[in-house]
């Protein structure tokens, strides 16, 4: 089968392994000696990375102006207020530490920067700026793979909205991976981290409609059999050191582009969570390890089973030779069984608090921006999400 | 086990699959309008591609130089020819179409273009050049990976040496890969190609000593398996899109990076190869094939066989279960199979007229930039590399 004609292009420079901030300052002085920190909320203090960081920068005589507080979830007021503080001080280069929330709000204030008006306008799409300041990204935690691309997710409180905006000066332009940084990340976050970088192979990249490159399929299968492999042992053991390389190698080539290949990305799952997160605080890697083995069941059929049983033999060593419909049933009970025991997370959107008259708002707030319909394997309308909400309560 | 720190960087941009050429005269235009087109022996002409190129440079008023004539192998004096032609028209952006001799000698000319002494004196780093001028580059074939990577391979006739110097300025800009084109070339340079990829899987990145990270090393199982499949395919069925698109992209990946995380590359193998092609015409992919299983053979041991066994499960469905000094032997089998029965390709260096009495010196050519010795899996003395040539006979 001919694949889908594509370009691939990632200019991001990336520094892996401890001892690398060395190289941190050398990095910023090629475009300037004006930095603005952005981070979150304040977990790399007590961690010590945050004085580790100052001090190769005060070394290097580099002035840096600050901006902690980003948000999970991240809100486009944040965007402004680091935006004024980036360009108040006159800053040159963007200086990122945090998880994915920390990062994609720093992609958008690099645009910002050059817009005096409300970042709302670029998130959207009113308006566009070409323009951008370099953006350099320390990540804490494997999760969004949001060091190695160029999509931010931004959230409008004052609108309900959630969306995700692709803009080429949102690629980072270095990025410094340490896995050894993300020792201190906690059984939990680490769990919620783990399944949202399964869901950016397994939903994003894998279970799509697309002709694909056979070898980049089977190099998914690859990566979501570590992230299994490796998530339960990161849980469990946060030192092994590696678990933590795998999974934040993996989490960076995930979304490096180097398994897009001809595929278009529909996204059905992240855009059914973005329904959850309107209107509930519940962290999007939970969100999604939630609506994973449901949505398999729901769209569970004679012509979906191949292809899950085939995923399942792969990733889960789910025995050979079983009629497809049942090694597809087992491939889902699998699945959960790593998700909500191995990995520990609750299964139920009731724990957080969600109502069941909720959800039909939540659903049509999931399709909303995509014409009603979210299409992946099979097409999901607003009833379907609304199905798979309840299967989920 | 903790693996090596590492940077990755790759800015190559890259268009893959067919009618991406409309894309060609934007991407020149980046740079300037005065381009020198350097491809080989004119195949080009005749399969109608050269026009092609043409009538898009020409449609977009982009002057063009041309320095044909680029040998397999190619000699420091091309390069030399193609860089005076280059200077002459001040040319401002460098195109090449062709195998992997025509992309390495282009990568030089990008620099030599700026020092106008003998380019030798680059490939020697005698002298650094730090400018380039932008290289687009077109492969014909899927063999070298060098569309994606900044090593260029050269010769010099004089000294009878063969260099293969590493170089920032030799990363191509941008390169247009089409499967399609590649239809055209014949059952024996597909199969001399594929054995030039599997070698740079398996040789230079697989078979190495350094920690490595697992997933990565799977996704390598995966690629040769995938070589292994699409080679013997392409051999017999040169249209088969599916074929082709595999062996292009994996050529492509496997140079760009993303499989040498922190691995410290060795190339025991290439470097032997290299004391066969300072003596005789032979294919460097071909040189690779006779030379891998004898390679193989040579160090099987209690240290090696577990290794060479598991690489057979995975890439020749060698069964499970054996010692694994069998599992190593049927493993070296399947692969002289898969090279000299399925691919076609000879496998004793005397069908070459290479001679017992030559031998010697090749080893000592082979090892004499090493220090008089070669590293992968195991040392390789200049008199191990002598015994391995005997084997090969």
């Amino acid at each position: 089968m001919k694949v889908n004609n594509f370009v691939y292009y990632n200019p991001t420079k990336i520094y892996f392994g401890n001892e690398q901030l060395i190289h941190l300052s050398e990095e910023v002085k090629k475009y300037g000696d004006k930095a603005i920190l952005i981070y979150g909320g304040g977990s790399i203090k007590k961690t010590g990375f945050y004085d580790k960081i100052m001090k190769v920068l005060g070394d290097a005589n580099i002035q840096v102006s600050e901006c902690a507080g980003i948000e999970p979830n991240p809100q486009y007021t944040s965007v402004n207020r680091a935006a004024k503080i980036s360009r108040d001080n006159d800053c040159n280069v963007i200086i990122a530490v945090g998880g994915g929330s920390v990062i994609d709000a720093a992609k958008v204030v690099a645009q910002a920067h050059f817009y005096e008006g409300d970042c709302w306008d670029l998130v959207t799409k009113k308006v566009d700026e070409p323009r951008a300041l370099p953006l350099i990204v320390l990540p804490t935690m494997a999760s969004a793979g949001s060091e190695n691309d160029a999509w931010a997710v931004i959230s409008n409180a004052d609108t309900n909205e959630k969306l995700d905006p692709w803009h080429p000066g949102y690629q980072p332009t270095v990025a410094f991976i340490d896995p050894e940084i993300t020792y201190t990340v906690g059984k939990y976050q680490t769990a919620v981290g783990v399944a949202d970088i399964f869901s950016h192979i397994m939903e994003i990249r894998y279970f799509v409609k697309d002709h694909k490159i056979e070898f980049v399929s089977e190099m998914m299968e690859v990566m979501a059999k570590n992230v299994v492999k490796y998530g339960t042992i990161a849980v469990n053991e946060p030192e092994n050191v590696e678990a933590r390389q795998n999974l934040s190698w993996i989490s960076a080539m995930i979304t490096g582009g180097i398994m897009d290949v001809g595929v278009v990305q529909d996204m059905a799952l992240h855009m059914t969570e973005y329904g959850i997160a309107a209107f509930y605080e519940i962290s999007h890697g939970h969100g999604i390890a939630i609506l994973f083995p449901r949505w398999m069941q729901y769209i569970l059929s004679e012509e979906t089973a191949s292809v899950f049983y085939h995923f399942g033999q792969e990733v889960f060593c789910i025995e050979k030779g079983l009629k497809a419909i049942d090694g597809a049933q087992k491939t889902i009970e699998a699945l959960g069984d790593w998700l909500y025991h191995q990995m520990g997370l609750e299964s139920r959107l009731s724990a957080f608090g969600v109502e069941e008259t909720k959800l039909h708002d939540m659903a049509v707030k999931a399709t909303e921006n995509c014409g009603g319909v979210l299409h992946s394997l099979t097409t999901l309308t607003t009833e379907d999400v609304e199905n798979i909400f309840k299967m989920c309560l």
